[in-house]
């Protein structure tokens, strides 16, 4: 099973800048191992479902220590027979549309 | 901490009409003890980080038995210092408002 | 076509209590004539797609008015050929588990 | 206003390949002039909120011509006095994070 999540969390109580804390995050993200792709609303990630949920777990253990209120919100694809759709997802429609698209 | 979650997982490949697979999940969502709260467009739920993820990770379990491809997705609310919110957002609203809402 | 969507819309800038702004938005809502329901995390709407997002438009209008930094998640399930779905699912749910759930 | 929203949709009743319809969705993104970036989950617009709306209204229309069941999710992220935000929040976390990330 090919277990595609995009996640993003932050803190409510930090006022309205708080690429500080996705920062933080994103190293968590980083040093996981879990093949990852950043995005301007989120983070993907790509593996097992208890590798991917691992990661968020870590992430939010992190936050947890220092804000007091949190929202995160979690979409999920899971296709059993593919692999490596963090990528390819967006190559095979680059393939039908025929062209290269902003990516 | 109270981690508020609602999510809606539901299979692509099954056709149009998914409600037998939502009704199986209902029930193992309904037998985990964990309070629930059914809604039009996903359930609700309220615990700790590792109980309400843990009632998602047996729903995944069971339809990733039967189905090819899942979506899924995730919202999570997380407040420190508030328990029973599964219930008090709501009433908390309406005593803001000053009358009872569609619920 | 029934649209059946479920959004919620929060000020990221206000700190960790924003039941004051929920509260003002649901009055929109409640004025709009259109079906809701409010959960826990977010407000049910069903109708056609323009009243729908017209109700969302609104309420994001308001909120930007004294509202530097606003987030808001918005799903979505249309179906064709049915109608009065953010009451039916649940009861059709109900109906294959053979007992009353939480909600 | 910069209005960042990323969103998808998809046909519940064509199966579990929808790369076909997700493709002809692309075409409308790509034709519309308004900023775009696709990722493995969905793509991110930027803009004004009618512009970026009156897309994924477009994007909806098309598809609600020859499926019958659709299910779409938006997240928005609303920011007074910043712009340029599709590539410019990627920016900023690399920068904190004092290095290059996958994206």
């Amino acid at each position: 099973m090919s277990v595609l999540a995009e996640f993003s969390m932050s803190p409510m109580d930090k006022g309205d800048s708080v690429s500080k804390y996705v920062a933080r995050s994103v190293e968590i993200i980083a040093e996981s191992g879990v093949p990852y792709r950043l995005g301007p609303m989120g983070t993907c990630l790509e593996g097992e479902w208890d590798q991917v949920f691992g990661v968020i777990k870590r992430r939010y253990d992190r936050m947890a220590q220092d804000c007091r209120r949190i929202t995160c919100s979690i979409k999920v694809d899971v296709r059993a027979g593919h692999e490596g759709r963090i990528t390819g997802k967006i190559a095979k429609v680059e393939q039908l549309v025929g062209r290269t698209l902003q990516k």
